[in-house]
């Protein structure tokens, strides 16, 4: 796992530099311990650094920062799929402009590739595709016009723009109000000219900065969907969107690969771009896989010239990292050394440490330093303990290898007391590093997590940008924070694992569904497919747990809307079964809620959730079920409404995996009474800790292994290490 | 509109009496003015009595109270289809007892007839049919047993029962306690034995009742859905259910005359009984057009009976009313004299009132005298004065004809408030119907409720059980009850009346679509069909007014939730746009909401609705829009999340109309400022009145036809008569 030998008292702390902070930056290197120097977007290494005692970094960007390029070959400049909104026709033409509502010096209309291949129009009242002869396109005005439109449908044209503002550099322009930049351009690494091109510019930039150890990779080719509106405002966000992955040329090569035809709606989605939420489609999984392929063949060419130069690669998990998706098999055969990523709670930690086939992973962890939160009256110590403690859950079950932060260094050396938290942040995280690493810590049950996404979007699922909750995802996205620093192995599987490989789900104590209705998270028609059902029941039946949040198995089918819900106990109401009276709602005692204090936060909760007869109602509101038990052959079933992230909730996870499977009685082993403290045991290393998630003292009583226990109180944010 | 005419003093009521109270019957005559006298389940109409000055209704039971015959002709007694839950098998044989959770001296299980025709075992997991070679029944156990059952797939029997016991029968002698009687088993007056003896039972009771000037039927053949479960609570209740309108015989008729196989599956309708809520399938649109036309075609043998034996025939709508369908073409056919209804508030008066083709209609009115309510505690007054002011909106928009009570009368007795709030009510009741029988009164615009039902629902639409509300439909039904006593001429139109002639919208000023998504009230995938879509646009681009309440035409298809998203400027968020980013949350102030005090009354709401760009957003709770409006061409759109009956909503929905058709300018006309306080003008009667609907004084600006206003200041409950 860890490459590097460092001592307890310094080292595994990558810092940020810039040539107006020469002296301070040695200074925060001895007192963080920093053994690492890295720049950042508008930064520059100091000249006077290069003999420091310390791995320096560099960012590489391998699509932009080189305009000059980009403008002699604008035809290979990165594209992106984009729809417009819905027009309705009045009348039998219908002029839509393409780029309403766009920044628009973002992205340019690409009209010089066939747009009668690779553009579509459609009528959304039919999904029927409009003929090529209905509609032409005109340069002057930058309207598709519709002709023999019908009155009253509605109308969207999908196609393809030219990104000729790379999103985060424009991003980072605009949080920092930087004037006068050039706008850099995106070019497409993947096509011909850039890619012969690219090798050569990555040659000559390793030559050129012989002082560098580390290629930090901004990252491969393609950037997540990030589109800005017409006022600079952010208009689309999908950190795991593929529709800024396509050209002309790549999608003629999938053509090839598949053997069926290419169709912008394959990307298009109905204006939805296939996010995370979609149950996907065939097409676009065959997209993603001929992606993840193509990527990983070329990524590798580049990697192996940065061998040859003698350095190291390094991934940046962020901005162009589409198609490299880390849990997946081609990823590994990049060969990368290490991947960085931005650490927002554990589940985004977990999204690094978990990723298999690299020397070592380093989380940059929050604040960044920029002037957002580093300003007069900023409190960058509350975010960066916020940050931390969030994440030493998840660390605890699997370390990063190394931490490190961002953005300029300057503008932290003004709060003094963001470098002392920090100070002690770098010592906790080599002490927890040396007692942790290398062992899999205590798992107390083995968790698949079901939806149609599995492993490539383990401990990402729900997420719609990097470490962001939204209203509609924060009681989903609980559970998965949840499970980063919970002691359990964990596993992301789908769907199509299960119908691959049905005998798979023997290897698990626990499966957990959790989202809305005909997401991909909850399945939608998957729960209709026979199998699947099936395969549930059969192994909840022979003793397995299954946790439901949210709408699980949710579809609508056949006399039910949870295809589960005779065993899981609970149905929701959609106004068709009001005709049947429902007397199952006194609510019990449960050992799942034996912690609870007080009225339990279900977050956004559900409406019209009912039990059925012979289910035990824990918790319901003015007669909706937020949270309800059943049992089935030999298995038990848990329904939760909904589970925001906290400590009560985790531990109230907790027990709900103990109980549905069945094993109640060994609940205090590594435990702590207290939920806002919590036991990570190392036994292969001797080890174990306990540790204070709180920013108060705590008292608890701590269980051991054997089930011995003893009293303890701990300082805030404490963390204690004990020898088995 | 009325065959009677009365003195103002006295007449248009209806009291119920009984053996033990003929002195008070006289005295309460007198008090009310009643001049009429009923008797009713449970009850004997006194010998004393019958030359008393009054018409004297009789309850007439066409299927019951004479178990001699259905004793005798046990394969003629009346059948309904039950659907046993959802069983899991597994391993490959299953067993199901058909009676489990039913209350066995209700129903028997009818395996006479050929169980292979009108049985049906379904495996709900795939919707597929079970071959009857691989299952069976054992009369012994009342099991069905299924062999190469697929391990875990779930099992449902579709069965035909008896009714042993008559539902109503059933309910009356719980509720009331009723020792030792006799179960009355409900007979089919459609079968071919039955039939005759039916007609032949009517005219001797006829002939042995010559005192008797109304034979009041309880009603024609086929009982609403109404199950109880083992410990005889009420299990499964649909007003409108046909589940209990079938036999062997009647379906082997309906065969015939659609030419097509029936199916148990097409009343079953995968357990859910084809309620109210579900969108009608073809086939069972067949088998209620079937059943209204053989029930008519009896029914007016019947009536024909009645008259030839010189009496009228009253129909009570309720209990055995399935197939009678009071808006529909057939219902004048049957020469009925009038209809009785109990009224609950202001839909259901709407409900008797606005029935066409019979001489004169009659509401029962609330408390009906039992037990639950007159008892020592009891607060009789408040609830008939809850009843009486709640239906008074109504009765001022389509009078009924007259009004009475049900039940013992002598317990009414022993409440001397009781009997003289009563007195008021009739006297207000008379007063009323002299001043606005025969004149419509002032329409300010034409609304039409849209659904998939149309007029059939009239007033019914989002109705379970008659005049309750439940949590899922309070916030829907507030829209009816609002729309009973509101100045608009309301029709309630179909999707298949749009299919069937489109220009028909042209007569409307406004379109509502309220319900929750799929339901059969907002229209589910009727929305996908271009031609529904595009005919609602078009109207709203005319200048019509659309307003969509919960979630109005819902239906996911092609990149939207609500299919007139575009047009009404909301969109609900299912996981699938969170990647975009919504910035339209800013509230704003609107004439639709001027009248409106504090936080507006939702009900349950809506969650995760969001405006889109362009629309105006009227009220959001937390980033969830609870109102928007938006302009499409000439036309408007009002959208609201829910909105539950209440004076001020009641005013919110006159001003959203007045709003959505453009026509603001003319909101003082006929009009108080005070919404506790409507005005109701019957211009070709030169007559209008000012009421107070609420319990407390209340002081208003009253605007008249032509603009000019007065202050006034009303009592409690108060209405004022005033010459125009």
């Amino acid at each position: 796992m860890n490459s590097e030998q460092k001592t307890k008292s310094s080292g595994r702390v990558t810092i940020p530099t810039d040539v107006d902070v020469v002296p301070e930056t040695l200074e925060i290197m001895k007192i963080w311990g920093a053994d690492a120097l890295r720049d950042c977007d508008g930064t520059d290494f100091p000249q006077e650094l290069k003999q420091a005692n310390a791995k320096i970094y560099k960012t590489y960007y391998t699509t932009r920062k080189d305009n000059e390029w980009a403008k002699a070959n604008l035809d290979e400049v990165q594209q992106m799929y984009i729809m417009t909104n819905f027009y309705t026709a009045v009348s039998g033409t219908l002029s839509i402009h393409l780029m309403a509502g766009i920044y628009p010096e973002m992205l340019k209309v690409n009209s010089a590739d066939d747009i009668t291949r690779w553009w579509e129009v459609i009528d959304r009242t039919t999904g029927e595709v409009v003929p090529i002869s209905n509609w032409s396109y005109c340069e002057e005005t930058g309207d598709v016009t519709i002709k023999n439109a019908v009155p009253f449908h509605d109308y969207t044209v999908s196609f393809l723009a030219y990104i000729m503002w790379d999103p985060v550099h424009m991003y980072n322009a605009v949080v920092n109000d930087w004037q006068g930049i050039e706008k850099q351009i995106t070019f497409d690494v993947r096509q011909p000219k850039t890619k012969e091109f690219s090798k050569e510019r990555l040659r000559k930039f390793c030559r050129e900065n012989p002082h560098v150890d580390v290629i930090r990779y901004t990252t491969f080719f393609h950037q997540f969907t990030l589109i800005f509106d017409e006022l600079a405002r952010e208009k689309f966000v999908d950190w795991y969107g593929y529709s800024a992955s396509v050209s002309p040329y790549i999608l003629a090569q999938f053509e090839q690969e598949v053997g069926y035809g290419f169709r912008p709606e394959y990307i298009i989605d109905q204006g939805y771009m296939n996010n995370q939420y979609r149950v996907p489609s065939k097409q676009f999984k065959d997209f993603q896989a001929f992606q993840r392929r193509e990527v990983a063949k070329l990524a590798k060419e580049l990697v192996d010239i940065t061998h040859e130069e003698g350095k190291e690669a390094m991934m940046f998990l962020g901005d162009h990292w589409i198609g490299t998706e880390p849990f997946m098999e081609e990823f590994s055969t990049i060969g990368l050394d290490s991947v960085v990523g931005s650490v927002g709670n554990g589940s985004t930690l977990r999204l690094i440490s978990d990723i298999p086939g690299v020397k070592y992973t380093e989380g940059r962890f929050l604040p960044y330093f920029f002037p957002d939160v580093f300003h007069k009256g900023g409190d960058p110590v509350k975010e960066a303990r916020f940050n931390w403690v969030t994440a030493r859950r998840a660390i605890l079950r699997n370390p990063i290898d190394r931490i490190g932060y961002g953005g300029y260094l300057k503008l932290a050396l003004d709060f003094p007391d963001f470098v002392e938290y920090v100070t002690s942040v770098c010592d906790e995280f080599r002490t927890l590093y040396e007692n942790a690493a290398g062992a899999t810590p205590y798992c107390v049950k083995k968790v698949a997590v079901l939806n149609c996404w599995g492993k490539m979007r383990a401990w990402g699922a729900h997420m719609v940008h990097h470490a962001l909750y939204q209203k509609q995802n924060y009681s989903y996205a609980g559970v998965i924070e949840a499970l980063s620093g919970a002691p359990f192995d964990v596993q992301f599987i789908s769907f199509d694992d299960i119908l691959d490989f049905p005998q798979m789900l023997k290897d698990f104590d626990i499966i957990i569904n959790v989202g809305d209705a005909y997401t991909a998270h909850s399945g939608g028609d998957y729960w209709k497919d026979k199998r699947i059902a099936s395969a549930v029941k059969e192994f909840i039946h022979n003793g397995g747990g299954f946790i439901g949040i949210g709408e699980p198995t949710a579809c609508q089918h056949q006399g039910r809307y949870f295809q589960l819900a005779g065993v899981m106990g609970v149905e929701k109401e959609r106004g068709f079964n009001l005709n049947q009276d429902k007397y199952n709602w006194h609510e019990h005692d449960h050992f799942i809620i034996d912690d609870c204090k007080g009225v339990i936060d279900f977050g956004e909760g559900q409406k019209n959730i009912f039990a059925l007869e012979g289910a035990t109602v824990i918790r319901q509101n003015h007669k909706e079920v937020q949270m309800a038990v059943n049992s089935f052959g030999s298995g038990r079933c848990v329904y939760i409404s909904g589970l925001p992230y906290s400590f009560e909730n985790s531990r109230l996870l907790y027990r709900a995996i103990m109980w549905a499977s069945g094993d109640e009685q060994n609940l205090k082993k590594w435990f702590s009474t207290n939920y806002n403290v919590e036991v990570h045991a190392y036994v292969k290393n001797g080890k174990y800790c306990v540790v204070n998630n709180t920013y108060e003292p705590q008292s608890t009583t701590v269980y051991k292994g054997d089930g011995t226990c003893f009293d303890l109180d701990l300082a805030a944010n404490e963390i204690i290490w004990y020898e088995i």
